[in-house]
């Protein structure tokens, strides 16, 4: 089991790599789940400085939101975080983003199916919450969690998204996996007709890879990047290529 | 009451934040109110350095566009600041952009409506000035006021955008927000057709956060950037994900 | 008249800023030519190093395209310069370039007309070479010369632009202010068709205004952000905001 | 004959070049073959720093994908490289690329034609493999072989590109060639209908230029910008232009 003090450390690292890559910023959260206690840990809320983040920033809170310890009180929007650590064994780690180019497909009248290999992971799809308000009450979270079923992506609509995953560095990978598709998709787009993939070609791929080994591949190459990252406001967008 | 001294300095810093998101550069220029002496600070004209502005570099002017104070006078579209900080008590502070997105608004011909759930602000509209000429006279400010109305923003035909608001940091987190807003539109139109916010979904919205708490934090946020950003020619462009 | 030490300096700050705002790179060149002498300064051709070019880097050619000084020879579509310079009284500077945005109005069937203010000084068109040549022959100088008759800026098919102006400072500034165009025009025009400046429009913006007042302020902006660029290899790109 | 020490130089500088120009990143892999020794040289694979790789990082495998030397192994899809070096005496240089726009024409339904002068060594197609796999065996890799012909890359669908040359310095200019006119093919689009280069512009072209020395201006141009980039994750994405 992985230690308190570490989980802190992963998470910060994660929501520093997103901030490299331009996925967080002045709003979005990420948050981690420790199932034995019943404790969320979860980045703070919007203005807080994502890109020089630290294990010990994190705030603590359980299922009800109630907060635990850390300064200022989660995000308003927690119930997102802590309806689907309740609802899913396979949700441990969950990120909310406004980020750039998923978004989009919260705006366009245009369903998401997915145009890259590496996305046949959100073959089945990633369904759209139709609701033009935050998510601040654990009613809207549990509308969410049902829309959300067994998929790993929710779109919110005119708002951003919510990827879950079993560990940090599932939701990492999918989630930038998630941004290059969508960015390819939306730019694609204007060169005509989208060749999607078929569920069936979204199985076969799933199938025949590894996504444990490639998220842990992901991070680590992320890592090692946001480690001499200068961290200048400026992402430091590295190419997903 | 705010000082003059910290006024200048909110200014500044303000603009340094437009700079470092590829809002203002080459032109543009922004502005603040104090009514009990009727008195203008305005960022200078064309070609001054926006991303290394300081409070002593800003020109005070009178609700004529006198000089008062500042070398080299005041940007050449005065009458913009001076007709809306004299006719709405609610524009103390006002900015003039050529922000790359907001502006394309000004040059398709489609109305802007809002696609994101922060520019439920502009849900009521954010009209267009026709006219292609430079706005230096107080009559074309005055048609500009006229145009306004109550609503925050407008667009200024084939050349920028205006934004108001009580103060500096309501006028930054509406610019920044309008931006973010005409970028996703732009980039989800290539996807298909767009879903906007109806009004009734804004003015919800709008009811349900508060602005003030909003706009501070997201002030706090790019100020703490900008105060680490190293002020390279290049944009230090934030996500605002 | 300004020393050749001068224009050397000129020429080399106007290819730097180029190069900071990746107009320039591998490819493209700007000269500036000096009548009495019937001399002609021009960067040298592809794979020179623009964002570090010093005067004393640039190549000296007569109007036949001989090499009077430097290393290297001139670029090999030098006939470019030495035909609009030899033809043009009003051509003392010329920029050839393979600017990002400019470039697409010479692939897309669609042609260029000014979407914002500041392009007004386009406003009486920008013809299309259309032969899918280099031009290194004086006699493809000659036809250049003659489609561009008396106006400012010509496309060259599936290749880039040619820029005139009486000095190096209306060059950089006419040069940037079509790049930010056409760079406007192909973003909006994915959120429907676009609201062109009619010939009068453009005719009366530039009665109004002092392009050479405004090349200068330009040129002294851009210039000052250059000698704080750090010159790494990406560019620096300043908004043009 | 180049040693095998230059040649992991080379192979290194070409890489860091592809990180610097945000051709490769996270995906990606670069080889060149010694036909003498029947040795592939090429990078590590997913999750290696390409932008800080060494000569020494190398991986030495033979035709049947054998490794010979290095740590890790190589990239699973070195049946792409083998099968390239193994069947055409013009492909000692092989990358596959998940290259940002060029990736484009792997998802849109439309055939690649050149946009652009520098593209017409595109002239003869970029043929698209169309199934929907990564190319893990050699009967894959054959296949790949077959599609490509005498063609200098291939599309693979919904994942990148392949790029065949006689060195590195063929591979690397052509590479950022089909980057650059994809871009610029994508961008034009949203303008209206493209003016493609027909085959005998292409042909004439080419016949016209000099591939070797202009591969070699663009090697040493990129190279001297690589080695005084700061290698911050960010791309040091330098203008094609």
């Amino acid at each position: 089991m992985t230690s308190e003090s570490d989980l802190r450390e992963q998470l910060a690292t994660c929501t520093r790599i997103f901030a490299m890559q331009g996925l967080i910023g002045l709003f979005g959260h990420v948050s981690v789940y420790e199932p034995e206690a019943k404790r969320v840990l979860i980045t703070p809320g919007m203005g807080s400085d994502k890109a020089m983040i630290r294990g010990s920033d994190m705030i603590a809170i359980d299922l009800s939101g109630q907060a635990l310890e850390g300064k200022g009180g989660p995000p308003i929007e927690w119930p997102i975080h802590t309806s689907l650590h309740a609802a899913r064994a396979d949700a441990l780690a969950v990120a909310h983003l406004h980020s750039p180019y998923a978004t989009l497909f919260s705006i366009a009248r245009r369903e998401f199916r997915p145009v890259t290999l590496q996305a046949a992971l959100f073959g089945n799809g990633v369904p759209l919450y139709t609701e033009a308000k935050l998510i601040k009450t654990t009613r809207q979270g549990e509308r969410l969690v049902e829309l959300l079923g067994d998929k790993r992506a929710a779109l919110l609509r005119a708002h951003g998204i919510v990827v879950v995953g079993k560990n940090l560095e599932e939701v990492l990978f999918a989630s930038l996996v998630l941004e290059d598709d969508t960015r390819k998709a939306m730019q694609a787009a204007s060169l005509g007709e989208l060749g999607y993939l078929s569920l069936e070609e979204c199985r076969a791929f799933d199938a025949d890879i590894d996504l444990e080994r490639r998220a842990r591949r992901a991070w680590n190459y992320f890592a090692q990047l946001e480690a001499r990252w200068d961290h200048q406001p400026g992402t430091g967008y590295s190419t997903f290529a």
